[in-house]
C-alpha cells in the first residue's frame, strides 16, 4: 500500500513510519521537513499535496498544535489555535483525502487521552480532541467506496514527558512504538468510525 | 436566582424560560429579540451583555447555528459555521460568564444527540456538539468558587420536526418542555461536568 504520513517527522510520526514501513511504501510529509510539504491549515496547500502524491491507499495524520492555559484567562484567540490547527488541519486533510484515496482506503487521525480525561490547562485539548473523535464518528458513516476513517487517541508519550510531563502527573505514559500499533490497526484492519484509545 | 437565558426566544429557550421562570428571575437574551441582545460570536458583544446584566446566578445558552451537508462536498468554510457559532459562541459566553457569576453559579450549554449518534449530512453537528460536550468536561474541573458547568444534549425536538424531521428519520423526538427539565437539573442541581442526554 502507498501510505502518506503527515507529521512523519514528529514523535508519533517517526514511530508510525517505522511500524508501517515494514510492509508499505511510505511518503513522509511535514510542514517544514519530509519528502513532501504541507500546511494542513490551508485547503489549497492540502490540494497541492494530493496532486503531488497521486492516488494513495492510506492517509495518516499525526500532527496538530494546541494551546495549553488556565480557563480563567482563556481567550477565543487561544482556543482558535487548536481549532484551526489540530482540528481543522486534520479535517482539511480528511476532506481532501476522500477524493484521492483508492477504493477501500483509510484515513487515520490523531486525538488524545485528554478528549476523555480532562487535565488542568487542557480545555483547548479536550474540546479539539473530542471534536476530532466526533468528526471521525460522523465522517465514517458518510464515506463512500469502502473508505474508512478512524482516530488514535494516545496517552501522554514516554518520549514527550520532558515537555508535557508536568501536565500529566499520575498518567501512565505509553511509548510511541506502542502507539504506532494503533495506527496499524486502523490502516491494516477493516474497522471504521473507531477511536483507538492507547492507554 | 437571576438566570440569563441566551436564545430565550428559540424553541428550547422559550420552554426553558417557562420552566425556570416558575421559580427564578429570568433575563431573556437573543441576537435580534429579547430584553437584551448579544452576538455571542463576538467576545466584545458578550462582555457588553454581562456589563448590562451585572452579577448573575445562572447562565443558560440555547442557541447556535450548524451547517448540514454531504461529507463529499463539505468545505472548511461550511464547517466554520458551527465552529464559530454554536461552539465558539457558547464558549465565549462561558469564558465571560465565569467572571460574572456569583459563587456557586452555573453555566448550561447546549449540544445535541448527533454528538453521540451521527446522521447523514451531520458532520458539522457531530464535531461541534462533541466539542461542546468536551469543553464542558474540561472547564468543569478548572472552574473556581464552586461554579458549575453542564451541557444538555437533546434529541430532535417534536417542535422542530417540520424543519429537521427528514434528517432524523427513526429518531424518537422529545418535546421542548421535557428538554427544559434537563436545564433545570443543571441550574437547580449541584452536578458539574455532566452531559444531560434527553432521549
Amino acid at each position: 500500500m502507498k501510505v502518506i504520513v503527515i507529521g512523519g517527522n514528529g514523535t508519533i510520526g517517526r514511530a508510525v513510519v517505522e511500524e508501517l514501513g515494514q510492509r508499505h511504501d511510505i511518503v513522509s510529509v511535514g510542514q517544514s521537513s519530509g519528502e513532501l510539504r504541507v500546511d494542513m491549515t490551508r485547503p489549497e496547500s492540502v490540494q497541492q499535496l494530493f496532486r503531488k502524491t497521486g492516488p494513495v491507499d492510506a492517509v495518516v495524520v499525526a500532527a496538530g498544535k494546541l494551546h495549553f492555559g488556565a480557563l480563567a484567562e482563556l481567550t477565543a484567540e487561544q482556543l482558535a489555535v487548536g481549532l484551526q490547527d489540530k482540528l481543522m488541519g486534520q479535517v482539511n486533510i480528511a476532506l481532501a483525502a476522500q477524493h484521492h484515496l483508492r477504493d477501500g482506503g483509510s484515513i487515520t487521525l490523531t486525538s488524545g487521552i485528554v478528549s476523555d480525561e480532562p487535565i488542568r490547562f487542557g480545555v483547548n485539548a479536550t474540546m479539539v480532541n473530542a471534536a476530532v473523535d466526533g468528526f471521525v464518528r460522523a465522517a465514517a458513516i458518510e464515506l463512500s467506496r469502502g473508505l474508512r476513517i478512524n482516530a488514535v487517541s494516545p496517552n501522554v508519550l514516554v518520549e514527550s514527558m520532558p515537555a508535557y510531563g508536568p501536565y500529566f502527573l499520575g498518567f501512565e505514559p505509553v511509548t510511541a512504538a506502542r502507539t504506532a500499533k494503533a495506527y496499524s490497526r486502523s490502516v491494516d484492519g477493516l474497522q471504521t468510525g473507531q477511536v483507538y484509545r492507547v492507554w
